[in-house]
């Protein structure tokens, strides 16, 4: 199913007047407005290909209706978000999830839904049927070279069906870890994991990068081998210029300081973008925006000012990703959400008055940096938001135009009730 | 597969000078030696039915060999841990995992493995094939009268299977909750919890009891409708004296004072009992005593003072259950360990010197008190767990034992490596 | 020193077209705006006593200039926020550090300011000098019957200075715990706290309540006698109608739902209040909003939502107050900080659309119940916020006026640089 | 105070059968047994001058009687801790709390009780009276380079007395962080710590060390500028070799894996020494091993692991340090316990059978790993840890000698019992 777009422009055109009333009351106090708005219509998040199924839980999967069937149909997902919110126009892969047996056809149903292909993202955590070497006691940093070196095999493989789709990033996860105290030696763990990323960075093209994420705990639960920043930059460190870290907003220990960790990277050069999503306790993988917005404005201010510092453009710079799973929502919808979410925290992070923002954090006026910052927080940005997406040609609301254009009931009539998607 | 005794009884004799040595050092200081021998010998820890094949999580579940392919398999490898520690005497099903197809059958199987059935468990947390309705948003909380009459309705079946293998106890726990802010209302959710409670209560048998357990997050991950001890505990005041609150070690936020909330609970009558298991993160399920055995310790001095107290048995007047998920061991091996940290943990809590810290308690004496408690956790009472398995027939090291008598090889070569048992 | 009107007027009239702008802009869209205004205006949270010098930490303490030096100068400064913000219209004294040796007088005072005295706070948790008992092992659960005698002693004197400022509730906070493993006997200490407090309930006029208050941990480490909501209810039930449990946002451990907490109190009468603050990690004391402001907005969505379906009156129902320590900030900012934030916080759920969320609910469209949410959280209501207090003849912007008024200069001026208030 | 040896020697006697008793068991079963006696006899712990009085929160302190008034009478406590446990022959001073005016006085008192001093701490979190500007927004990382000179200056004055002292290491902690979002750019602030830190770093001699303590929260409740091992691990990279992280085990979020981070700091030699205390929650500075003495083992275990893979002296090559806060706790009594605890877990670790561990990690053998490490752990080690004590001349059991040779008395007739020690 893909969205047409003269659909679209009807259903902004009936609420153009409110959104008109809207823009301008907010616009009129935004001093760069052109340059806000180029940039919020500029930003694009990528759409991992595995959360447009229903996810699950340990405990089951409540799938819905109409997933998409195929990589195919995974694309033609992703055409009708960016149809409607003009920020996601790539997608990411999950090998194997969804191997593009067919580059060539795969690259044209992209481009000509707007799409092309972001970072490919290796599994090693899952046995897959016919996998020779068993994954249950980890990957890249297993006691057995044997299965490390598969580990790697399956790494270099994933760059290279990356390199077909013209992805520029492989994405490495590891749920390498252990249960309990015993089980590895920390020590060693680390540096196998170390001497197989390095095999995989010898494989990187020139134009390549890897990036390394890093998580505290789950699928393992006492220890993980890459279990936060600073391990993830220990090692990326070591690799050398093209390896740098991936911050997933849920794989953190309770408590944390996303944002510092965010400026500290970028003051290293270490950053290598995002895994966005949003939690109240662990990898909980809900809705971006939905539990705590501010923090999510938090980080956002540190991108824009660290990114700003370092002269990195803000739309290409970085990799900005959703990893959300969507065990309770229509995913579709979950992700429209989820883009709208970074991008108000991205457009107020821009409205941010940074001149006022070093005097106060100079002269250590803490009340009035507060006020600085909740000023460009509570303003109610939403106009801006659409006023960037309706100038690219999307819909004001996306969520409300993806009900009003009734995409899922097609999608189930396409697609019937009962299809599972491969992922999570 | 059965383990004959006289193989137990050899690999205790070859081990027996070591042990008489270790037995006779640890029990010299142990004034009222026979009763803490004729307590642990009378302690009986359940087995879940679920429990006996691989765990996973949401990312994945790697089978291990010689899985139980039915329940009668099931009731075997209950009946092999218990010739080993003579400490696991009952299994606590649950349906449907482990419909008892055949009551009588099983009973019978049961019984000549020495073995009888605890606590059944109820499962509305999945939807099964067939299933009219979905619990995608909940059961005995959902906001549609439908679903809760199903919900009871499985429940009151569940309590009619339990009737029929002679259990006493029916145990719910409920995923109940909700992903995101403004998903539930959480009054109406408690008063539709509590009004199905009332529902299953009014269908329990004079003899028996409900157990509520609570859990404050997963597969939820906002809002869980009975989320903490507060929770249950109001909902079993409101419900009977046949109703009481269910602890299961791992579904507590982090810091959690867990023994403190046992000692109220019984203070209150409405201690049901433990689902077992050992967590660094959430509801990790590991092996009991794996991750903080001195946590464990301070539940059992609380439950031995409060019991004692109350003049309960410690044997029978609670319910004691593993409930743990064997992700990357031997699901045997795991209970066995599971269950010794258990009898090391109760046998320490049987030698604290009450007299002693109930003085230093009302002096305010914290070093000694310490001291006291420290004196019984730091005394190795392992001896003491072999001498009491020992007289009843059991073996001095049953993860040894088990080991030396090839069990899971033989589980293999019955069942084949290839088998998945139903579960987690 | 006292704010004169005609210069808050002034200050309001130079911002008046821009306030004017602002405040039509989001009027348009609320349908019942004089019932919201109304509410807002009537809304008002009591300042506490110890809360008007600067705050420190177990490592120190900076203080600012021009800290009251007196009763009667913690009663001017809370005449200065009420005459900036019009809604901290009353004082929470905190008793020995502010012990109002003429009531008469102080009544006066409050009186002239358009102040009066809300629930007054006893103190078990430090020692005082002459103090015959000490409290470095609890109070009213201490294992020394006259050292609890001592404490309700205390605090029926407390309810004493109360009457005579016509206060209506005691508020209680222990410290009372346990910083070891078997230091307490838990159920001892909680049934020498139930009767301490029983004696207390006893001493109580017709007219007053008892708020009891619970913590997880600080200053005690291991176990706080009143640790949870679930304890705190516990005791509240047994005491009896005019006992309820009072919430303070910092003290939870992380991950708590509070708002679910707050829900179900409501449901049971026992909600008596709140002391507001944020925080990151435990009892922080931050300036309320500064934090996590969803949180705080989905805690008075459920206040707004339980006390409508209670019939409570949202501005004497509960009782309100701020506890927050300002260790960097201004204490007179941070205070006006923090009621802002609360009156935004309760702006914005007064806006939320009930009809559609309580349908969204019982549909379970969670991605509409989210939606409805944020449409009120994201709603820019600060100018709804400083039209009530306008009307009021409050400020529009209470923190800017306050600046702007030099009143931090003044008080330096009159009191000098080197005061101390009494307090934390 | 001094002890006497005889007395001990007296009280070991009326021990010694019950020890040799104990010992002759245990020590049956331990291969290198005059290695581990030689190796739990050299260890040693140094006691901070610190943590010779009550501690407190910020709720208040309780002092307790006879506590010393001098930092002569700090250093004959810690005299009495040797006399006692002789595994405490050294102190680490905090300046300005202990200024050694008379250097040459304090090294012969130390010399004369076998006491040497240890690393010498700044203090940059607190003002001191007449002190030039203040610390309140920080020190190291402060906006103002005055401020950052002076706390420069400060440290550079710190290493001066520790020179005076024969101590070798500066150890430095600093609570520089922000209460709130906005207040401070974390790139500056760490760029500024770093230029600090380089500045002390130049003016240490040739064979001292400097150590970077990290902490993620307290007396800051939003941001610490070093607040976890990536950051001072990141700090001590750009600094050179001489300088390294401290580790406080009350330092770290909940669930954080601090055996983990022991281990790759010491594979990248970049492990300073410890902060040894115990915690349930925060930085609680309780009795070490009071809460999770497993835990404190699993961290022996990777040291012991980790420092024989580099040929590091257990004795020697790493600071070994308390650093508790005796609330309610004899100071000497907790600080007895403490080491007590220390020596319990380090002697547990050295049981550990390294080749059967190795071996059980390369099979993955995940069940037996953990019975090895819990055989080394449940072993009672106590009357080993008491042997190396006695033939050092120590007590059998220090916290019973102390109290039978009426220490604490003998403090308060000298001392009188309202004296309060310099310190938190």
């Amino acid at each position: 199913m893909q969205i047409e777009k003269h659909k679209v422009d009807e259903l902004n055109h009936q609420q153009s007047n409110t959104h008109k009333r809207n823009f301008e009351y907010v616009a009129a106090d935004v001093a760069n407005l052109d340059e806000v708005l180029a940039k919020v219509g500029a930003f694009n998040v990528a759409i991992p290909s595995w959360a447009l199924g229903t996810g699950g839980t340990r405990f089951g999967r409540f799938s819905g209706g109409g997933e998409p069937r195929s990589l195919e149909e995974k694309i033609e997902d992703v055409g009708v978000i960016q149809a409607l919110n003009k920020s996601s126009n790539s997608i990411s892969l999950h090998i194997p999830w969804d191997i593009p047996e067919n580059a060539a056809s795969m690259n044209a149903l992209a481009a000509q839904l707007g799409l092309h292909f972001d970072a490919v993202n290796s599994n090693t955590f899952q046995d897959q049927k016919d996998q020779k070497l068993s994954y249950k006691f980890g990957s890249l940093h297993h006691t057995d070279k044997a299965v490390r070196q598969q580990s790697v095999e399956h790494n270099i493989q994933v760059i290279k069906y990356g390199q077909e789709l013209n992805s520029k990033a492989l994405s490495v996860w590891l749920s390498d870890g252990s249960n309990f105290p015993g089980q590895l030696n920390f020590r060693k763990a680390f540096q196998n994991t170390l001497e197989s990323l390095e095999e995989i960075y010898a494989a990187l093209p020139d134009d390549w990068k890897v990036w390394v994420e890093y998580k505290p705990y789950e699928p393992n639960f006492y220890s993980t081998t890459i279990g936060d920043w600073g391990q993830s930059y220990l090692l990326a460190s070591k690799l050398g210029p093209k390896a740098s870290t991936l911050v997933d907003l849920g794989h953190h220990l309770q408590g944390t300081n996303i944002e510092q960790i965010v400026s500290l990277l970028l003051m290293e050069d270490k950053l290598a973008g995002f895994h966005f999503n949003d939690s109240k306790y662990g990898d909980d993988d809900l809705t971006v925006g939905s539990i705590n917005p501010y923090q999510l404005f938090l980080i956002f201010n540190e991108l824009v000012e660290g990114m700003d510092a370092k002269g990195i453009n803000h739309a290409t710079g970085l990799g900005w990703m959703i990893d959300a799973s969507h065990n309770v929502k229509d995913p579709i919808e979950d992700l429209l959400q989820s883009v709208q979410a970074i991008k108000i925290a991205y457009t107020q992070a821009l409205l941010v008055d940074k001149a006022a923002l070093v005097a106060a954090q100079q002269n250590n006026d803490v009340v009035l940096a507060q006020e600085i910052l909740q000023q460009a927080y509570r303003t109610d940005v939403r106009a801006l938001v659409a006023e960037a997406s309706l100038r690219n040609g999307g819909a004001i609301n996306p969520v409300d135009a993806y009900r009003k254009l009734k995409v899922r009931e097609n999608l189930i009539n396409e697609r019937g009730l009962n299809t599972v998607a491969t992922g999570l």
